[in-house]
């Protein structure tokens, strides 16, 4: 973490532009690119690729994931 | 992305008039035209096709969707 | 869609002494018509009908549905 | 609905003194006579009587039902 | 109801120093002496019995019992 | 309960430095002593111990409980 | 518990830049070194590794959790 973290929205904002790791609540679990997020913990992804259980589901292009079905987001 | 993604909403704006894929909890999607959203993620799509594992379920007109049941929206 | 929809209860607005569909949570389904919304999507139908996957469960007359069960609504 | 209903709430108001059916989350139903609701739609019942699954399961007398377990109120 | 009801916290009010029922979400009830109240309907009951099924489960003292657990409240 | 309890909170201010029980949803119970809470019910057990089923599942030292898991707090 | 507890979040200031295990709601843990927190208990971890039911599931690098999915942190 090369960049100082005092907030946890630090670590979203030193991702920006950078691939990560979004899992969802009921297994779902994103990766892409994070382009923006918000307060609420809304973001968007770009390239975003569904994963179920370790497999791509599918892959999307920029996707707006709402905050609320957020678990964790780790850059990849 | 043609437009800059500076805010999540960003791309929900960019999207308004396009084909979009929204994913609730329980494992209901939906695909229609994006008229319009607020910000509870709150959304009407036209021209609304249910669908459940990957089948159409029941065409509707114009659908209200609340914001709380919204996993994620992504272009088609 | 006669009317312009700008923002998402604008589709609600205009739905106001119409037959709508209204999605529950739980699977749950009531037919009716729109006669009040508010910002928490708080309705009342009127000749409320509760469906259950398809077919007829109950007749009731005016109907309060509490907003945080609706998943979606749309005019018949 | 002899009064005019502008309002959800209004539904309420007019349904004050009568009997009606409140729909829980997780099946549980009540009915009884209305006798206060607030902006949560806490609402008291009188005479509360709780069904499950059609059934009586037991009389109670006034009872406090909170609002955030209520899916539908409608006049008896 | 000896006292009248206006607002739903009414009843909780009068129901202070007596015995009352309380379902909570996942089956569990408890009895006890209503001790106090807040907006939130968090309590605190005195010579609280946990019941499971209509079976005492466990004897507690003074309880607090957070608000957003409970269904419903009635006087015993 | 020697001290006035005219509101939940006080409970909870009368238990500090002392043992309780949490009854937290989805069956899991700790035991420890209180040394701080918040309004949201957010709470501090120094000597925490996870019980599950009754049983120990595990010594932890001082933890810090989310306030929304929380069903009951009781002196021990 | 070296230095004084008066709030719930004065635990969390106390363990910043210390290993400490996160319980998520679903059975998830994680462990890491506690980097930032908010007041909604949104939470940096350096070093996070996941556990599931006591084994390791996967390491990440930092890591972003968001607060309503916590069930209790604790020092480890």
């Amino acid at each position: 973490m090369a960049n100082v973290i005092e907030r946890p929205l630090d670590l979203l904002n030193n991702s920006k532009g950078k691939e990560v790791i979004v899992q969802l609540k009921n297994d779902r679990q994103f990766s892409g690119v994070l382009k923006a997020f918000d307060i609420h913990i809304n973001i968007v992804l770009d390239n975003a690729k569904e994963m179920l259980n370790g497999e791509l589901k599918r892959n999307y292009g920029p996707t707006f994931l709402r905050g609320d079905t957020i678990i964790f987001i780790s850059p990849a």
